[in-house]
């Protein structure tokens, strides 16, 4: 026993590791069984301490103690939620809790609320499907890419087929991120062992076409926002997407055929959609725009934008089962979507229309997708 | 255009992604050509900056502008690092950069140096293999559990049958640590474009048998450090290994029989992977023992832990064709794997020793894994 104590000793002098070891079993943030979530940093010599969660909080803490500041919130929804303190101005991480996800470049700290266990966004006693992070060659580019493929739970067991869902991200994120911010393996997990969404295989590719992968992922270790690069909606995503479409018919076991196939993605990711399906009418059945980066600002650029109107007269007279768009009342991107939406009824094209709360943010792309998977292959 | 730019700055204006946005084009550190790299942060109103790397470096960083601290490290080897600042005494991530690993419970920024592109731990134009997270069953423990597999590259493609390299973590990790710390994926990769490893199918399983996978991945959403655990090292894990090799047995191409099967482990992987081999002799002709837990504390607490001995001069008979034991001479753990060589040594039992410097660290284990590969399934 004395051996024990010395080797946990010899553990907790790791200078390594230092603060995790010192306090291995403080969970931070602190949350309730009524869903109260209570928030503590020792931060002695501060003047202020500051709170931010996504754009939903922003509280000056209170001290609590000569080196705690502290605050408790009563009113939060079941979600995942992503925060940070700024202490007398400066950006500091819970060290409490290692759990952390990036948002474009920041890394900030992360929870899920969900204190009745029936958040979507968490992890639940059900079958859980299959995440392969996987490199495919892009001929098109003269690349290889790296993309993450959600497969369904049994998939390995079975010798079945599976219609295939593409989703898309955002100019600040990459493969991982409808993974990690967006939940997609939880949501699909759960909603499939609910008996409300079909057993499907979604696909994440890399939109951002002038890296092979995620940060840490590239052999230039250098990733950047999407729009900080050459191709950033410059319609070279968008020529090469039957590549990434003809290796995962190679490599799974899908059904093909538009009934089988939807699309959907968030800003940039939504903008890639629209075009997308607009040039393949013949491919998907089902489209969702989640906050569209619908600009049109990049028509002349590339033959992909051109002629949007004629293309998606086109597409809809070979009816999509679904066209689905989601915008915040507070997106930026609300009017060039309500434009959009005007020229889409100029045309008498139906569309299903979801207006939420909020802006151009995770927790309504996470609501969107619970939503739009709902509705696929049915 | 008017438009492009009006769109470009409703990106940068977006509250919710502040700094990321505002500094798309910073990298941050810089890393030269020569492999001289620089860190540069911002702290205006700072008395002191320290910058902390891993065990290697703790320094002062200079004023260098009226809000800037900087330092330029020209000595460093390439390698992956983990670092942060800490200024007036508060820790402090890396604003500039967006790449993080977890150590334990800590959040640390991280950078790859690879100035030659010879750097086994980075990301090189070689075939890479597929990574997936899979959920297993373990009837022993009645769990869903779950853990990550590599696969060879070309795996999908062709037909053949692969070895099998179990490989376990340390007390503060779960089953991701290996690809992520471990960057395990880039250096079985590029060993095996080099044709210094074979092609082999590489498991990481979650060692923590109080939790069913790493955090974020579980329904509490509440990760901890094994040794926070009521199972820590208490024969429980190791009792339950034949679930895992009979899954993976089940669900890939892989060759059986000891020849094509490679347990290893760091610290509490170390621990087990000795005691997993010693109660299994039939199961496994490669051992790797990396800074391994060797305390033998647990005596007593299960079947597993008795006889050790004897259990060795059994397995040892059998012909083992690599049991290979690497430890730092700064390990807080020298003591005990110099006392486990002098007890095998006395009973003619024979293994190869690797010791290097440094202490209990990645860096080292990252090492160990490019050595113990090269020796494997040859």
């Amino acid at each position: 026993m004395k051996r024990y104590f010395l080797f946990l000793f010899a553990l907790v002098a790791l200078t390594m590791s230092g603060q995790g070891f010192f306090s291995p079993t403080v969970n931070s943030p602190a949350i309730a069984k009524d869903g109260a979530v209570t928030f503590k940093v020792k931060a002695a010599d501060a003047d202020t301490v500051r709170l931010i969660i996504d754009t939903r909080v922003d509280t000056l803490m209170k001290r609590t103690g000569n080196e705690t500041w502290s605050i408790t919130l009563r009113d939060l929804e079941p979600d995942l939620y992503m925060y940070h303190y700024i202490i007398d101005g400066m950006k500091v991480l819970d060290n409490d809790n290692a759990q952390t996800l990036r948002d474009v470049k920041n890394v900030m700290n992360t929870f899920i609320l969900d204190p009745k266990g029936d958040c979507p966004m968490a992890v639940h006693d059900v079958p859980h499907g299959e995440v392969r992070a996987v490199w495919y060659d892009s001929p098109t580019l003269g690349m290889k890419r790296r993309m993450m493929i959600y497969l369904p739970p049994g998939y390995d067991q079975d010798r079945q087929k599976y219609p295939v869902f593409y989703l898309l991200h955002g100019s600040g994120g990459d493969e991982t991120v409808w993974l990690e911010q967006g939940r997609t393996a939880q949501i699909i997990d759960n909603l499939i062992a609910s008996g409300n969404a079909e057993p499907m295989i979604v696909v994440m590719p890399n939109g951002n076409i002038d890296e092979q992968a995620a940060a840490g992922m590239t052999p230039d270790n250098n990733a950047q926002p999407t729009f900080a690069h050459k191709h950033w909606m410059d319609g070279t995503f968008e020529q090469s997407f039957k590549d990434i479409m003809q290796w995962v018919d190679n490599n799974y076991r899908t059904r093909t055929g538009k009934r089988n196939r939807a699309i959907a993605g968030l800003s940039m990711g939504g903008y890639h959609s629209l075009y997308i399906s607009a040039n393949q009418p013949e491919d998907f059945a089902y489209v969702g725009l989640f906050s569209a980066a619908i600009g049109r600002m990049d028509q002349g650029k590339s033959k992909i934008y051109d002629d949007l109107e004629a293309k998606l007269v086109t597409q809809f007279k070979q009816h999509p089962r679904l066209y689905w768009i989601g915008i915040g009342k507070d997106d930026f991107l609300y009017k060039d979507n309500t434009a959009f939406r005007a020229m889409l009824d100029k045309n008498h094209l139906r569309y299903t229309y979801h207006e939420s709360g909020a802006g151009h943010e995770w927790a309504n792309w996470r609501d969107y997708l619970v939503i739009f998977t709902q509705l696929l292959f049915k």
